[in-house]
């Protein structure tokens, strides 16, 4: 299954992934500024530079160049949806920190980095994780009066009933190989809802109708769940589900696509959709 | 120095916050409802209850009572400041919840209960904290309007700027015994800065102008900080600052009380001002 990497993309799809990822970086860098003010032992300057270690890392800002593809094809612009980027973003990275964490996963290195409880210590990674969830809902207070629709859409995905749900089934399973069947549950939790999220968060800033909200919300689902089959098959896992995962991600990169025919401008999201799909 | 004990507590002080945490109550427990159709055995239910267990085993309520006094001295309604009251309340409980892990403060037993670590296990604690993190950003979101400068004034205080900052200075202290002004600064992050958010956001649910926002602001700064200097003394903690604590506090009562005159009807939040400043 041929891995999920930016480099070997479509052209319209690698031009798109690296220029979001600009705009991301530089509004995630002037977001995680550390204040002039802070002496350099001082303990909210290293909480701090944890936060930013954490998020400006590298990663792919699959999560965000989603959210503004989203917009561009309800004909929203990029700038007003920046702030909704930089929320995901910030949400993804947070459960990347918790989920590294002694307690759950455990993992010492991450993009050839070490972790960040291996880095500034566990204390201060959980507080980190704190800190970044706290500013996903923060840029969102700057989307004025899209900002109680977008923190719905943000918190509806991140809470219990989607992610964090998801990351309990996966604590639960402690090392029992699950059914495909349960690999999708927590998928559509772990990965599935804040792709979902992204994507409904494209149509909030775009301010497109609700019929485009809910069409982008079921596109980012499949997307994500089939991102996150492509990814546990570059990690080698579930070697026995390798197949069924193939062509389960190849369905909902279809699905992905169908959702998305009655939007302005879909082209982008289609040839995204094939390019995590597989297709 | 006589404890913050509610039953002690003036008439006027003690009607507010009794008849105040039976309405938090019922919102917390309307908010956090765990949905029928989960098994008895899934890990989404075990982190729901774990949320449930950390907010409604008992706790004075005193921030959301804080905020729902400063709506009424804005003549505000009680009804629109409620999801903002059980944002603070769910705000707060995810800070001890945190506080409490084991790269924290260690600690076994709150409240007279096993801690949720304790009764749950790490990992799920980490999660139920981030869930209730989650929770008190989705409360915002029922203000509408006013979401957006609700959302702003919520993170700002639960920030590293504030309270995540005061966790880390604290976190930094390592049992050393502190000076007075570091007290204080850890204070006004871990307790004031919640404090005054809550002040604030009652006159943000009353849609008051921008001066009274301040002076809330001020005023739960200063009852915030003199509250944890009382907190501190009954647990016997800074035995040799006891009594230049004691001073302290009754400056800030005085203080909040001088910042809340030109409001609407600020006689409850002076009564509330004397009390915890033990005047």
């Amino acid at each position: 299954m041929p891995a999920i990497d930016p480099e070997r993309a479509p052209t319209a799809v690698r031009a798109h992934l690296a220029a979001a990822a600009q705009r991301i970086d530089s509004e995630l860098d002037r977001r995680l500024a550390i204040p002039g003010a802070l002496g350099p032992n001082d303990a909210e300057r290293r909480l701090r530079e944890a936060m930013r270690y954490a998020v400006l890392g590298g990663g792919k800002r699959l999560r965000p160049a989603l959210l503004l593809a989203a917009a561009q094809a309800c004909r929203g612009s990029i700038e007003r949806a920046l702030p909704a980027a930089a929320a995901v973003e910030l949400l993804h990275a947070y459960t990347l920190v918790h989920d590294d964490l002694p307690a759950m996963d455990d993992d010492a290195v991450r993009r050839g980095r070490a972790t960040v409880h291996i880095a500034y210590g566990e204390g201060t990674a959980i507080l980190a994780g704190d800190g970044l969830l706290t500013a996903a809902f923060a840029a969102l207070a700057d989307l004025g009066d899209d900002a109680a629709a977008a923190v719905t859409a943000l918190a509806t995905a991140a809470g219990p009933g989607a992610l964090l749900g998801g990351q309990a089934r996966d604590l639960a399973l402690d090392g029992a190989e699950p059914a495909l069947s349960e690999v999708e549950l927590i998928h559509s939790g772990k990965t599935g809802a804040l792709f979902s999220a992204a994507a409904e968060l494209g149509a909030i800033t775009a301010k497109a109708p609700r019929s485009a909200q809910r069409a982008l919300r079921a596109y980012g689902m499949a997307v994500g769940i089939a991102f996150q089959h492509a990814d546990d098959s570059d990690d080698g896992e579930l070697p026995g589900l390798a197949e069924m995962a193939q062509t389960r991600r190849n369905e909902l990169a279809l699905e992905a696509i169908n959702a998305t025919t009655e939007l302005a401008e879909p082209g982008l999201l289609a040839e995204l959709a094939r390019w995590i799909g597989g297709i």
